[in-house]
C-alpha cells in the first residue's frame, strides 16, 4: 500500500507523540516536528507508510538521543495484557468456538497502537470485538488452512497485543497439529511495535516449536525487510501466514496467501479495505 | 491563544480537506500539501491558530486558483439550515426556557466547522446539545448582561451556523430590549466562516437594528483584524460581546468582557477551557 497524503500530517501526529514521551520540554517538541516536517518535504511519497514512519522515526532517535521513545508505554501494556492473560484465557476456554473467540482478542488487542492514534481504551475495545460483526470474514478458509498447516509465519504488530497473540497461537496448537511457528517481531524498536524482549516478557518464547524471525526497521542489520525478496520467500515457505494490524497490511496487502487480522484504525486502511474505521477484519487471499 | 504543536499536522489536515474540495486531482492536492507544508515550516509558530489559517489558506488559494474552496459546502448548510429554521423556531417557542434553547442551539450550530473537522452530525448534534450538560455555564451571568444591554457585538463563526446565530437574535430581541446590534463577518472567504454573502442568504440582514461589521482575514482591505486596538475599541463600545466558534475563542480569548459559546472541536482548545472535545460551553469573563 502506498502512502496516502492524509497519512502526512498524521506521521507528524505520531512523532508529536513519540516527542512527549521522551521529554515535557516543548523546545524538544518543536524541533522534532520542525525536523520531522523538513524530512517529510523533501521526501518523495510514493513509498508505503512503514517505510516513511522509518524515516520519521529515526530523526525523533537523532534529535532526541533517546533509542526508544515507548520503552515504557510498551512494559505498561505488557504488563496490564499480561494482567489480563488469565480472565482472556477463561473467555476462550468456555466459549463455544475458542478459536473465533481468540481470534476475535487478537484483533481487540490490536487497538494497542500509537501508530495509529493513542486515545484507545482497551476493555471497552475488547468487549466490542467479541461481540462485533467483522466486515471482512474468512473465517472457513482461515480454518481449512489452518486444517493442512504444519508451520505458521505470525507477524506481529504491537507490544501488549502479543499477549493476544499468546492466548491465539495457544489456542491454535491445542486444536490443530502445527509443529514450527516463526514469530515475526521488530529488529529494533519503531513506535510501540514489539521487539523480542516483549515477546520474552510476556513468555511467547516458551511455546513449543516457535522461532523468532526479526523484521527489519529500515536500518541495516535490524532484520529482514518485509519488502525483500528475502522476505517473500518465508512467506512462501509458510503454509499458513497470519498478519497483525495495519503496519503489517500496508507494508504487504499486494500479496497473496496472507490472512490479515485487524482493526481499521484510520481512515486510509479503512478505505484501501473498503470498511469504515473501527472495523474488524479476518481477510484472506 | 498561541497556536500548539498539534495545530501544525491539522492545518496540513485542513489544507488537504480544502484541496479536495477543489479538484479531485491528486497531484494538486500533492502541490497543495507541499506548499502548505514548505509555508509551515519556514513560519515563526508564536501565532495565533487563525492568524496560521489565514497564511495556509491563502497558499492553497494562490496553488489553486480557487478563491472560495469552500462556497459550495457552505451553501449547502445555509440551505439545509434553513430548511431546518421552522421546526428550530418551534423548539424555542415551546420551550420553557426559550434564551437557553436558542443558546444550546446556537451552540449546536457551531459543529459546522470545517476548520476543527469535516466528519460531523448535524442532526445527531442537535439533538445531543438540547440536552447536554454544560462544562462552563455562565449563563445568569449572560442573562444579567443582557438586561443592562442596549447594544449587541455578535461574532458569527460558520455559513449554515448563522441560521442558528439568527434564531438566538430573534429570541434574544424578544426578551430583551436591544437597539442596536453589531454582526461581525469575514471580510473575505477563509474556510467555511460566514462572509456577508451568508448572512444576506439566511436573511439576519432583516433583522432589526442589526449592522455589519467585517472582520479581515490577514488581507488587507478585508476588515478589521480581531487582534487589532481597533477591533479591541468595538469591543469596549458594546454591552455585550457574544462570539462564537473556536476561532474567535482562539483568536480573542485572552480579553475580557466576552461570552463564548462553542463547542470545543479539537484538543487544544478542550486542553485551554480545561474540558473534553464534545463539551460546550458558555464562558463569560
Amino acid at each position: 500500500m502506498r502512502v496516502h497524503l492524509d497519512c502526512i500530517p498524521c506521521f507528524q501526529r505520531q512523532a508529536l507523540d513519540a516527542a512527549r514521551f521522551i521529554t515535557d520540554d516543548e523546545k524538544m517538541h518543536e524541533n522534532i516536528i520542525r525536523a520531522v516536517i523538513a524530512e517529510l518535504q523533501g521526501m518523495d511519497w510514493k513509498k508505503s507508510p512503514p517505510e516513511i514512519a522509518h524515516v520519521v522515526h529515526k530523526i525523533i532517535r537523532d534529535e532526541s538521543g533517546v533509542e526508544d521513545p515507548y520503552k515504557d508505554v510498551k512494559k505498561y501494556y505488557n504488563d496490564i495484557t499480561l494482567k489480563m492473560y488469565p480472565e482472556l484465557k477463561k473467555t476462550v476456554n468456555n466459549s463455544a468456538t475458542p478459536l473465533l473467540t481468540a481470534v476475535r482478542l487478537a484483533i481487540a488487542g490490536n487497538v494497542i497502537d500509537f501508530g495509529a492514534k493513542s486515545d484507545f481504551d482497551l476493555n471497552e475495545t475488547i468487549s466490542l470485538v467479541l461481540k462485533k460483526d467483522f466486515k471482512i470474514y474468512h473465517f472457513s478458509e482461515f480454518v481449512r488452512s489452518l486444517e493442512k498447516a504444519n508451520n505458521i509465519l505470525y507477524l506481529a504488530d504491537n507490544a501488549g497485543e502479543i499477549v493476544f497473540d499468546r492466548i491465539l497461537l495457544e489456542t491454535i496448537f491445542k486444536e490443530y497439529n502445527v509443529e514450527k511457528t516463526l514469530f515475526a517481531l521488530k529488529g529494533a524498536p519503531i513506535i510501540n511495535d514489539a521487539t523480542y524482549e516483549d515477546a520474552k516478557y510476556v513468555g511467547i518464547n516458551n511455546l513449543k516449536g516457535l522461532e523468532f524471525i526479526k523484521v527489519g526497521v529500515g536500518i541495516p542489520g535490524t532484520g529482514i525487510e518485509r519488502t525483500s525478496n528475502e522476505f517473500q520467500d518465508v512467506i512462501l515457505k509458510s503454509d499458513i501466514v497470519i498478519s497483525k494490524g495495519q503496519g503489517n497490511y500496508e507494508a504487504l496487502s499486494e500479496l497473496r496467501g496472507i490472512f490479515f487480522l485487524l482493526m481499521a484504525k484510520c481512515p486510509v486502511i479503512a478505505e484501501d479495505l473498503g470498511v469504515k474505521v473501527g472495523d474488524i477484519i479476518l481477510k484472506g487471499g
